[in-house]
């Protein structure tokens, strides 16, 4: 797992270079790309065809540069036209949350999913293991209990043994064991014990990590986590149990990481799309968001502009796992009034269907569109039925949120 | 618009037993009828039938009693079963939001649907004239700008007028005009000017009740708000505008109000299922609430068991138009364990797919399900695609939430 430096580099040139000519070109030429969907009805979410495919390939060049293995988290994008993308660029697989999530991209024939969520139903084990062996799909399962696995267990056919991750709590406090605690040792027990089950490796989320104040802290807890994982690994090769495989997860840490010693596997999500909450957090800067929201002002007061976008659009999270700043996204004037808002403005409050952006005496006129960058892309996509994705010269395409609602 | 006090008193009197009844029985008794869904998958919304019917004879009530028209805001429940059921409890129609949510129960044959949302796109409302004209629905607008007014009478057919509302800004500082502004006077002339619009009358939201501290508060909201649209039909009258309909509406002030002298429409929203929020109001108590999500426990750890519902089912809102207290929900143990959390614990943190609830020492066994009254049950309706209606003795049924995503 050693750096590859020329890819890195080349890569990164790209990417400077792409910004560079943004800057010289002003912000409001940035904003250009995003007109190209004019003629639909607002609000509606668009993405960059041509920024989702630098940051697809930023973050393949970093699992290359690394040698780790790529199996993005689609819960970020619930699309199969862009879960496709991501295995032409690399991925080996993905990673979904809910069963009924997974199961939407094992039914589109993806080769290998993990689904990196506690289930406790075995009714939803055994849909999963049946449609993966229909479709030959690689299925990876994760548990932190010994319940979980007596779960997945009880789906697993004659003769098959379903691989079984472990998750490992890293500071995040949801799901998954601690380093160094007797459930540790316990739930490996069970995965060994079972006749059902393969043990095959850890697997952690640093989620904590939205909460960090910048790059400095961030690369701190990824390299924590490592410690983390290194330490399990450590004490599970002391009872000759052999850990096959070491997968972590977060846009952040894997932007921010300084190295990925010991990992073999990163399973990022948010990365395809970015957001405010990945620009506040020194990851991302403004013009590599490929997602925005295309929205029209409806009406005009004192203070605010009133957009058609609310919380039944942007949701009204802060930022991931409850993070965040101040604010439900930043605006910018789309078309003539473009550097009447160059800098942004900030949606101060949301109502269900209103967003409240503070125009500073800058009012834009009725009917004038404004584009949100969302505080964090993936909730936003789960309110959406389809995504208008937009490239230069060509008509818009309709892309299907394929798994959005699927809660169970 | 005298008061109907007998009216008034027989229901308060039916609430107070039902009320009785069930502190009687203890709360984990009020818990046992959320139980029905056991079977299926969670997490999923589950609605009480009986107490979603108490709650619309409620306000039904209320109207009667004060001979104001119930007008019922579908936003909240997204649902044409529920849009019926007010109707057979005497509402002359409905309100919605955003113009394809409108559409939807146009098409569903409501004979009167107001589109309480200031259109600017030309397109939106000539859509809705024509299916309205098709259905023969009583098509009603608002605006707040001159630009709005032009826009909705592009869309008019030859011959026809739309009945237009002047939207009253009385204190959210969202849309609308305020009383005694410039821009009121500009609107109603531009309404009157046109050959297309004819004015019927002025509408407000005092959706900032929703911030309020108690009954009390909500209460002179409510009475500010009625003084602030008298204000308007005295000006209007001085200059020889009839105003003929006065309509006012959101659950706390409705619930709240002590009168609704000059009113006479209402048009609440979320009284159907109530909430946390509403609880936290002091405009409904707990076993009021007929909306829920059952959820399962998927893991525990010291501080917190972790369940299957997060901002994707819940959604993130504290409360409407950002309001609210701590936390994103109540948590109720159902089953054997109903007991341990009697009282209900809070929802403290969300990840997308996850709830994170306090259990205080007392952690409920993972499979475990668990009940939790949402924040805000208008957008975790909009992230479901069904509801799950429960009713004694009877198969739970499955409503669809027809409006769910119209956002344009």
């Amino acid at each position: 797992m050693t750096a590859n430096a020329d890819t890195v580099d080349r890569h990164q040139a790209n990417q400077a270079g792409a910004r560079e000519a943004g800057a010289r070109a002003g912000f409001a030429d940035a904003l250009e790309p995003w007109r190209a969907s004019e003629g639909l009805p607002t609000p509606h979410l668009a993405v960059l065809l041509d920024r989702l495919r630098l940051n697809l390939e930023q973050v393949a060049s970093i699992a290359h540069a690394h040698a780790v293995r790529l199996r993005p988290h689609v819960k970020t994008h619930k699309c199969i036209e862009i879960a496709r993308m991501q295995l032409e660029c690399g991925a080996v697989g993905i990673t979904a949350s809910k069963p009924q999530e997974a199961l939407v991209f094992i039914e589109a024939g993806l080769p290998s999913v993990t689904v990196a969520y506690p289930i406790v139903a075995p009714q939803a084990a055994q849909t999963l293991l049946q449609a993966a062996e229909r479709r030959k799909c690689d299925l990876r399962f994760v548990v932190d209990s010994v319940e979980g696995a007596g779960t997945i267990a009880l789906g697993v056919g004659q003769g098959r043994r379903a691989p079984i991750f472990l998750e490992i709590d890293v500071g995040l406090e949801r799901c998954g064991v601690k380093p160094g605690s007797a459930s540790l040792e316990k739930v490996v027990r069970a995965v060994r014990d079972s006749p059902k089950l393969e043990f095959r490796g850890i697997l952690s989320h640093a989620g904590h990590a939205y909460g960090a104040s910048g790059r400095r802290e961030i690369a701190a807890i990824a390299d924590d986590e490592r410690r983390q994982l290194r330490s399990v690994v450590d004490a599970l090769a002391a009872q000759a149990v052999d850990v096959e495989e070491v997968s972590v997860g977060s846009t952040p840490t894997v932007l921010g990481a300084e190295s990925f010693a010991g990992v073999t596997e990163i399973r990022p999500g948010n990365y395809v799309f970015l957001d405010a909450t990945a620009c506040r957090l020194g990851v991302a800067k403004l013009d590599q968001v490929s997602l925005g929201i295309i929205t029209s002002v409806v009406s005009v007061n004192e203070r605010y502009c009133i957009i058609d976008a609310g919380s039944k659009v942007l949701s009204s999270d802060t930022g991931p796992h409850g993070t965040g700043g101040g604010g439900f996204g930043l605006c910018f004037a789309l078309g003539p009034a473009a550097s009447s808002w160059g800098e942004g403005r900030r949606v101060a409050r949301l109502s269900e269907e209103h967003g409240f952006v503070e125009h500073g005496g800058e009012p834009l006129p009725i009917g004038a569109r404004a584009l949100v960058l969302p505080n964090h892309s993936c909730p936003a996509v789960n309110l959406a039925d389809r995504l208008v994705v937009l490239e230069e010269g060509r008509d818009p395409q309709f892309w299907v949120v394929a798994a959005r609602g699927r809660t169970t």
